[in-house]
């Protein structure tokens, strides 16, 4: 059962409310905890929903605290939401003193199939429908209206969920995201964790195999720094483009001489991305 | 002897770079962190310098981290400097896991006169003079036009600053600052410890015993949240009202209902503080 909200925390900010939650999770069998920002437009009306999903090592503390995401939420008039990375707690495994791209704080937006993972780690369907369903009933959330977008492992969720739920969010944006998990160490190493070496189930989670699939989203956004270490490797942006220019599929892509994989990346370009949303929101929804 | 600056880290963020180093302090006798953020106006000609004290606890990264500073501060130009808030190291005295408002991280920006705190907590020394020095001789920082502002005890220190380097600094702000140390727990603890009884050395780190003492700033801003669990006891702002008033020192104090003391204050209200301080750097030292 999705147990009551516990209100861990509420701050003022910028005339309205960063909060921090907690609840007894359906999907996880764990207690989440997740973040929303309130804008001050939500104490008179529901406002658009905006998520963001983190990256490998992340709770729902880093895109709050970090990215200064709220002041243009608050401007905007957006519900920023932020999910924790995976399950946590006793009894879920994945000790990220052992590896910190596998387990806790490294969930990769998908529901595991193989033991003793497949108890908690179901991600996908918490982010796609339980947490969904748990801020409409408790906040100010106009549900017609929800964008998605990520940071690395969390950009990869955005696509896989924008990929996979058509019709759902009304625009989809990343910070440097992982694109192509199928063909990268960090994604064969979860997928084969999580998934086995069942390589259609793989595909089902790899934004690159989902275009080449025939999935579509609206136009996507990706922002992705030129110094970030994890480029060449985990990341491979030129994936997409293929993958997109195949497809017809509208992408921005805009590389950054000098950014890194930072929050200071994401804060310098996360204007960029509400501004976006917010345009392609109020386009599919009306206000 | 000041050793040489080590690069712990550096970020590009808002076409400038935020950057972490590391030196020898002759001050403290140990090794101090502190971060700059250099705007991208630096790379063409020396900028303005704000400074940021924080508060107990704190270290060079929370300012940093969760203000949103650094926007602003590109667009107009401002270096931002923020150190440490004690020394740190093997023999530092002061065991956090004791008190959070005394030792490390609670340094209070004083010299201390008692051991064993007197060998490393010499804060004001660092603040006041090692560590501008270390910046002008490192940074494309411009020393003729400073300014300085800091949270809680940070803000404490920022005014203390202000009021015994008379000519120093262009202008000074606070977010929910400490303003009668020697009046409230928090000072009168850290006074004790490492200062003693002598109540003259205390008033020499008290704003309002050295503004009853003839001590001057020019202008002066304050932001005071009143949902800040602190502010009966320890922040007392109605203190700092009232011995501006009989100075006849220009306060401009607001108090925002709803807000606490926590960084989404300051991040929600950061943006005032460095346009004002901007505003006042241009009076003073011209462009």
């Amino acid at each position: 059962m999705s147990g009551a909200l516990e209100v861990l925390a509420e701050h003022a900010a910028f005339g309205g409310v960063q909060g921090f939650y907690r609840h007894a999770s359906e999907s996880t069998g764990t207690a989440m905890r997740f973040a929303v920002f309130r804008p001050p437009q939500a104490r008179e009306r529901a406002v658009p929903v905006v998520w963001f999903l983190a990256g490998l090592t992340c709770t729902e503390e880093n895109f709050t605290v970090k990215a200064g995401a709220q002041r243009i939420a608050a401007e905007l008039g957006l519900l920023l939401v932020a999910p924790d990375t995976s399950p946590r707690g006793e009894g879920v495994p994945g000790d990220p003193a052992e590896a910190y791209d596998f387990g806790l704080g490294a969930g990769f937006y998908l529901d595991a199939t193989v033991p003793p993972f497949d108890r908690h780690y179901r991600m996908y369907s918490y982010v796609a429908r339980e947490l969904p369903a748990l801020v409409a009933a408790n906040f100010p959330a106009d549900p017609r209206r929800q964008s998605i977008l990520g940071h690395s492992m969390g950009g990869h969720g955005a696509l896989v969920l924008a990929l996979r739920e058509p019709g759902r969010y009304a625009a989809v944006s990343a910070f440097a995201p992982i694109v192509a998990p199928s063909e990268v160490p960090w994604g064969q190493k979860a997928f084969r964790g999580y998934l086995g070496e069942d390589r259609a189930a793989w595909a089902r989670y790899d934004a690159c195999a989902l275009i080449r699939a025939g999935a579509r989203v609206p136009a996507l956004l990706v922002d992705q720094g030129l110094a970030d270490r994890f480029l060449a490797e985990q990341l491979r942006p030129e994936r997409l483009e293929a993958e997109c220019a195949a497809a017809g599929l509208a992408l921005t892509l805009r590389r950054h001489p000098g950014y890194d994989h930072s929050y200071y990346f994401i804060a310098t370009f996360i204007e960029d991305h509400l501004r976006w949303h917010h345009a392609r929101l109020h386009e599919e929804g009306g206000t």
